[in-house]
């Protein structure tokens, strides 16, 4: 398995799909600078490789908030799965369980979150909005708890979702069975406040953080964090863990690319809790620099959207594997036989970005 | 209302209207580098957002030198509105009134100041340059301060014409009667340098401040600032604020870019008095960006221009209100809820500009 | 008269001059990257302007060595002026007296230095090489001396002609007559080593400075000093100034370019001599930079090639007046009434260059 | 011989090649990023020539390790030239021979070692690996001492081979008859390992430099470093000089390049022992810049394989002239007579590189 398998399969997806669908899953807000840098950014740094280490065997195995994985590649939640393929999170949770991977599953998901954790056996976290309906919030965690949840991923960077020019419309474009599909029992058959009822609430603040990790027992990690200050606030504010993201260029544009904003980010957590980091990932060595820049972990949205597509829990197994033997494979170039040998010395930046 | 609506409107204006017209309107001076960095330098910056904070509503409102706007988005002072649509200043100033803005009218507007100020009831300010003959210069002030204009806006980076490539003959190509619209009833009929009378005096100083200002009464911004050093001269020759801009790339060409010189100026004014700025301009990031590195307000100069162009009072609502929005929009993403929660953590800079 | 002619005047003389000669004036060495560079590298630079200053009248004369000009622009010695235009070097003279500009010959003119100084009153420089044969050298330079030569320019940085891809065989593509042109009459009819006798010598040191000096007793300048360390060896030798160049791209590829390079000459000089600069300076900014960056004066040269093919004397005279009169008006837009007001603080750098 | 030999020689190869050959010569790892960079990261540099210096003769002869060579650029080791040129490794090794310089040979030639030695009598190295069968390694420096290797180059930036998307299956594509012909004679017929057992093993370490400097008596030079740290290790470890290399792009993409890696080394290393830097190399600029930043010499691969495949040993020969010939040239033009005269201050860099 090598790592054309992520570009061909998003050449299939493209055939595959709908073009609204496909520009759906693709595309970035505004003049999607951000969606485009979330990528390059990544190429920005250069590796400084040891010479003559043992390599014999590179080991990926780590632990995240105490669940167990065979690699720090995690499973970014994205909503809407059903779009992509007809057996949606099912299989992408079937192919998470394949290989050991920790998923994170979006509060939007196309099938009910029971049914996901049913299919799959790995660990798994679940991404949550507080929505307008506090009530509603409340009840979709206790299930995500009873489901076996290891942990609540609060997206923090989403009060409004971002606005994207490919796709004029969106809120009309996602059919309410796909937006409501984990609320539906909850709803009073024909509320007619129910889509406004389940949208993000923009008046949350950092007390959402306890508000969950209270409800519901589980570690809260913040998803969306871009500074160093935020990330201190939130683990203040009772956060387990951080993930440094801009939702893959989808909310705000122009913000600063999370492979710019991550060392920031480590250096203020110093430790205290995982940092996990996510845009743009799409080889081993932009895993291998988000490493050894600190991160925990590095979580994949689009990847595993464009294997499912292609190839439904098939593609999404093999889009993991190419990026776990692709990891192992320049890894061991690099000098390094573990994790732990990723250090900070092993990456230099070319110069684009600075400090105002 | 979205801010696609600013490129549709410049490209129905350059349809509607005549090559010299549109190009008169879009050039730059010289090599147009400065015109074309004056967008690209914007784009330079990058957001660092905040997460989690309470951005159920977003507060535009604000107030420049007592006079109290709906939003922080100024219409910049363009000379010949009626070279764009036959309402010229008139619709301008109806589409201000409409939308709360404030208003810079220019000295060379193609209706007399009067007309314009009678059309629309929002605070406005008139922009000056000391004429050649100082006395015409006067007597235009005279005028403006009995209209109500509530500050005057001394140009300074015009003391020449910039020389347009694009536009060979520039002042052949303006006619008197639009040249002269707001001198006509001080000049003798058939004054044989009516024209050249009217003209900057390129030899005024920092002294032409202080004039200006026990003449009308009125407090005076200078506009066309570009350094520190410089901005502190002028308030230290009594003006009340500056504008940071190069005249939208029209006068020096390769003058440093607005987005450059603000914080430089920002921090040398040191909050005795507002810092404006313009020059590329074009969205809520832009804008964003610009309040963020301690501009009280922005000011826009063409967009203006092609929304009158494209659809009179209509069209300059537009394009107002689809800013508006857009900086509501990516303040909420950015977790801020007022002007006063802009503040210059929120950006960063690509590393292209360096002290020499 | 405006800056576009320059750029008509070489359009004109690439339809005009066979292919080979036009490739022979335009050339660069090698990859033709310091070539490209001597013009871009002024366009690092942006200007900071002054506001409000008197700019009601712009001086532009100066003295260099004790000779009066009319502007700071210098006409660079380039050699076989004859391959551009019949007239040669006295159309060229003409035009700089004309103008009032300083000339420097080269040594490689196609028409001898006597007529040259015959044709034109303006004070005028000669540009010498110690060549082979020393003695052809010091009576070549004891006639620039009785012709009337107010200094000498001693190239430094063409020990070997610089090898042009664009150029194969440079050296046959120039005629003998053209060639030996001023050492005719010094060469034994016949004599089989001329042409070698009057190469370049690659074996003089910074002691040929001082010998030239008291041949000629007039002020010696080097020419082709990229480097403040060398400037200082250059005064320490004897030199009455430095060039700042690289020969226009023409010798050592990947060359620091003239732009770079100045600031730190001119702080190395600090003011003990006057620093010149050419290269790639085709506007009236690229001169307002180099004036800025703290330049005594700058030199042209492909520009008044051009001049010259395009329209004789009357070609040179558009550039030089096209370069003065864009000066003017820059320095006037800069707030900056005379070069004294033309100070560093006038300028910024993008951060492309930066010390090892 | 003039520079341009290089690409002629690219284009011959690329039309005489079959396509699958010249790939596998030209290609590179990954994206190929670190291939791109590993030239055009040497013009990052530009030069501070020095002016009027005696350079009527300039020098290049130098010693390495004890072998005088005629000058400082060395035949990088590469395999299986026998797929370039019929004569393989034998033309090369006479071509070193004739101009003089050192030759290091791949341990996979597609020629016996003692065959190549013979045809040369330049001093020579050889590169070797540590194979997963450690006895038919130190068979093989066995025979490289006897044959009269004066130092073995053990290259460890390769544990496994890069995986090169220009060339699928690269292990099959090199047929057994070439990958093993140094070590046929070794091998029982029929071995079922035997490629396995020769193939690098990716458990040595640093020690494996002791270990082969003892085995052999000869000085161990460790090619693959790229960090001053490494370097430093390699040197504690018993290693008597380093080669900055990233394998000219064919092992870790994103690698930093060695243009940008080598002053790091040269100032860990202090002086302690020669480094030596290839990737790229493809002008006398480059070397001059390599040699100016601290290179003891350069290596070249790529250009020398195009010679051969251009024109056998005289191509090779030519190659290796024609970089003579332009380090000649531009050393006199940057004032320097010998690679004494080439330090530091000759070279400054564009600022795209910086520490994070
Ligand atoms: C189609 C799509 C839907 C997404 N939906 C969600 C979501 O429901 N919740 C969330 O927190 N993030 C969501 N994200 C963001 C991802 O979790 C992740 O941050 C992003 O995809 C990472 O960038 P990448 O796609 O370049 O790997 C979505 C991303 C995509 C592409
Ligand atoms: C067509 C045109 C006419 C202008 N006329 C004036 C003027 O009369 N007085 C003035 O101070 N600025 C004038 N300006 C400059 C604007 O006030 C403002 O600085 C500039 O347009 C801002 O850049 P923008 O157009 O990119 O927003 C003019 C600009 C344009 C485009
Ligand atoms: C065709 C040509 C011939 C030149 N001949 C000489 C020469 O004989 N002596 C000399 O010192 N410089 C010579 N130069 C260099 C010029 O003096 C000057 O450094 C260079 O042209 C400046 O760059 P520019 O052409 O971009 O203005 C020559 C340049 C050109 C283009
Ligand atoms: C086709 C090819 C084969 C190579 N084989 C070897 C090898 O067997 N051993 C080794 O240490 N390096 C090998 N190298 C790397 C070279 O020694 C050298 O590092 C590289 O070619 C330098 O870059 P350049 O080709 O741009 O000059 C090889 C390079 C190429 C292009």
């Amino acid at each position: 398995m090598t790592l054309t398998a992520l570009a061909e399969h998003e050449d299939k997806a493209a055939a595959l799909l709908p073009a609204e669908v496909y520009d759906y899953f693709a595309a970035g807000a505004g003049a999607e600078t951000t969606l485009h840098e979330s990528r390059t950014a990544w190429e920005h740094y250069r590796v400084r490789p040891r010479v003559l280490r043992d390599v014999g065997r590179v080991d990926l195995p780590t632990s995240l908030l105490g669940a167990e994985v065979s690699s720090p590649v995690v499973l970014a939640p994205t909503a809407f799965q059903g779009l992509a393929h007809a057996e949606g999170e099912r299989a992408t949770a079937r192919a998470a369980a394949a290989t050991g991977s920790l998923l994170a599953l979006s509060t939007r998901s196309s099938t009910p979150l029971e049914e996901v954790a049913a299919a799959g056996s790995a660990p798994w976290w679940f991404q949550v909005y507080a929505m307008r309906d506090r009530d509603l919030t409340l009840r979709l965690v206790e299930r995500a708890v009873s489901a076996g949840a290891r942990a609540l991923v609060l997206t923090g960077d989403t009060p409004y979702v971002g606005i994207k020019r490919r796709v004029t419309g969106t809120r009309i474009a996602i059919p309410d069975d796909h937006f409501l599909v984990n609320l539906q029992q909850h709803l009073d058959p024909g509320r007619a406040d129910a889509r406004r009822a389940a949208e993000q609430d923009p008046t949350i603040t950092l007390e959402a953080i306890s508000w969950l990790a209270e409800a519901s027992g589980l570690p809260v990690l913040v998803k969306g964090v871009l500074r160093g200050d935020e990330a201190v606030a939130c683990l203040d504010a009772g956060a387990a863990g951080v993930v440094v993201s801009n939702h893959g260029g989808r909310q705000l544009d122009r913000a600063v690319p999370s492979a710019i904003a991550l060392p920031e980010v480590v250096d203020a957590v110093a430790g205290r809790a995982p940092v996990l980091v996510d845009g743009g990932i799409r080889s081993g060595l932009d895993c291998l620099v988000a490493l050894a820049l600190g991160a925990s972990a590095v979580m994949v949205g689009r990847p595993v959207v464009w294997g499912l597509a292609a190839g439904g829990e098939a593609g999404v197994v093999e889009a993991l594997e190419a990026l776990r033997a692709d990891l192992t494979h320049v890894m061991a170039l690099t000098g390094a036989a573990s994790l732990a040998d990723l250090d900070r010395s092993l990456v230099t930046a070319t110069s684009i970005w600075s400090p105002l």
